[in-house]
């Protein structure tokens, strides 16, 4: 499995495995969950996403629970979010969804999640969702201070535009290392709309969440593209998902893509992605169908 | 009343009173203008906002009658505005509503409405569109050569998005200081689209116009927003329209609104606004009810 | 015939023939396309438009053909293109339409460009659509060596936005020199959305494509626009047609209209349009037309 540098000393397997379903399984005991991470090693899969908000704020506690007693942490890389508050779990009081990069939130959540996870140090922190009402001083220097005190290797956020991500690191000492956008066959625009060429302008790998669309790709929505992802599939001799996951694969930006299935059997399956070779036209092809029109 | 620095040696109430409807009212006579300045001035109101074209190009004559003779001009800080040039007034042999940011115009419209006003110097002019038309060279030109001269303390912009700010500010000496924006619950794109982001980023404190949306906010036009509005009125002890502008208030890029009312009973409350207090669960109440449905 | 300087001892015609048709004509022999580049010389049009796709990859070689032996080649510049492949002429085998800005591709394209046109060097090599697959090392490295080998003068960009020409130059020694766009009083939205902004800001000219929108501008799909041009240009005792290129020529941005019809006489009064003065009015007279409403 290819790794990718995230920050200086840090890098991050290419396949990402998502936990934010981690909490819908009917069996979320530490033995199954182990079962799920060891799944991900075997493969060389070792950077594990979360969130604080994941499975109605519990996902972190089930991962923790699972790493207790056992060697698992220092195998894997951690990155978690922070910043959005639901009326669930223990912000049920909040009044109504909204998100908060206060740096009393910020501090306070990393701290919850290294409880929750029982460990000493998130690898990578991420501002879940571009706050309309943020400060970008008092966001950055939270984020800043967070990294000098060890308690995060590396900050970088998700779902920022490029404006988001300009005003909060003009605020800031430390470098953001990646931006996790919604970025797959379902969801392209990324790839025109400046999102990418951002990230790609700044060298900054990009980790792509709901990589096959949540699922849509293939579920009839558009016949056209599952039509095509099954072509290629088969002139491959592979799984039409692992096709949709080889897409992001094959984009120079380093697009690390973020699997979340509970399914134990695709969990062993994920790394057949990396074997897929989408070529140009290949990649062209998918996309027109994506488009629902060839390019102009 | 909070002050604002706009620039170096100038600063704004946080609250700026709007004179776009002055020759609306139906008396313009200088004692009644003189009444709503000073009502102004008694809540630390002392920013006025105008623009060449209000009033048909007539509010600058009508704020000029009111002044003279008085020590009110010592008194306040005076922004106008310029480039648009609509077939009415003066320019009513204009053949088609259209901006003007040649040298000649902005000189122009200076020196007149220097003498509509019967003042020596304008705090603040800000080109009041965007002109698809502009000639950056040009342009910067007129504006470096109006603060130099001293007839303009200082320069900005109005409506611009962030390209426009950059294209006229890079043929320039002098610092842009403000963008006035529409910005109201009405009107949150802002928010996201990166126009306030732009703004924070270069730390300039922001103009909004038409913070009430126009009045819409409370219109019915919006329902579950003048619920929201009301009921945190409620909570507050305080008046629907004012907690609208409070929300703008709370916001950390530092926002000034522009209340244009000629009522001289809220001309009198206008400054309730500073006293309600929005946190950041009550900001997204409103924002949320604003876009319709929660933040994802 | 005013001339702009795209680079350092290159210039070009402020008004450019296109080619993109040369292949739809009924006659393509040499000595009508002769005819063709003989009467822009006549005008003082000097710079003629290619693409290795024009004519279904055969537009350089019809050109080729009119410039063997003679002395043409040294009395115009040549701007061609590169990195669309299409399923037809040299691409029939492609599977779909794509982009190619891979190092190999653009330079087989410029070879073939080069022997095709039967010269030795391109005066612009443009890339022709900003691929979403884009490699920017790769891409500028190649450019960057064109121009180094002598093969290529300058180097460009078509129908990119502000971010994908920063992802490009940013990866490039060499400066791009222009953007060529559609721009006309049929497609418009670039003097509002940042793209005529940004060349402007660089400081680069602009070539705009399709200045006639294809022939819609006078076809009555736009009444009032259609009247608009005919009321100036009966004014002015002009063509409607040459009205909207000056339209596009009364912009201080430097626009380069790319000129594309087939007939010999109109190719004769293609000058027309520079004999054509839009004033500041005038040039908001035809943009209200094609808003279909006033400026704000």
């Amino acid at each position: 499995m290819e790794r990718i540098e995230i920050a200086e000393g840090l890098d991050f397997s290419r396949l990402v495995y998502g936990m934010w379903r981690l909490g819908d399984d009917a069996d979320t005991s530490p033995a199954h969950v182990r079962a799920k991470v060891e799944a991900c090693l075997d493969q060389g899969i070792t950077t594990m996403d979360q969130a604080d908000i994941y499975g109605g704020y519990m996902a972190e506690e089930i991962l923790g629970q699972a790493l207790k007693g056992t060697d698992l942490r220092d195998r894997i890389e951690i990155v978690t979010k922070c910043d959005i508050v639901a009326p669930m779990g223990r912000h049920a009081g909040a009044p109504v969804k909204h998100y908060d990069t206060s740096r009393a939130h910020i501090e306070a959540s990393v701290a919850q999640s290294l409880r929750l996870m029982g460990i000493d140090r998130i690898d990578l922190l991420l501002i879940h969702r571009p706050d309309p009402m943020m400060d970008p001083e008092e966001t950055g220097a939270a984020l800043d201070g967070l990294v000098a005190s060890g308690k995060v290797r590396a900050v970088g956020v998700s779902n920022f535009r490029p404006w988001d991500w300009a005003l909060l690191q003009g605020a800031m000492e430390t470098t953001l290392v990646t931006n996790q956008i919604e970025l797959s066959l379902a969801m392209h625009e990324g790839f025109t709309n400046g999102d990418v060429a951002h990230l790609q302008a700044l060298r900054r790998p990009i980790m792509a969440w709901s990589p096959l669309g949540g699922g849509s790709l293939l579920a009839g929505a558009a016949p056209a593209l599952g039509d095509a992802l099954r072509a290629v599939a088969a002139e491959q001799g592979g799984d039409p998902a692992a096709v949709a996951v080889a897409w992001l694969l094959a984009h120079p930006a380093r697009i690390l893509p973020v699997m979340g299935t509970n399914n134990l059997d695709r969990i062993r399956r994920l790394s057949e992605a990396t074997r897929i070779e989408i070529d140009r036209p290949t990649w062209f092809r998918l996309y027109t169908a994506a488009l629902g029109h060839e390019v102009p």
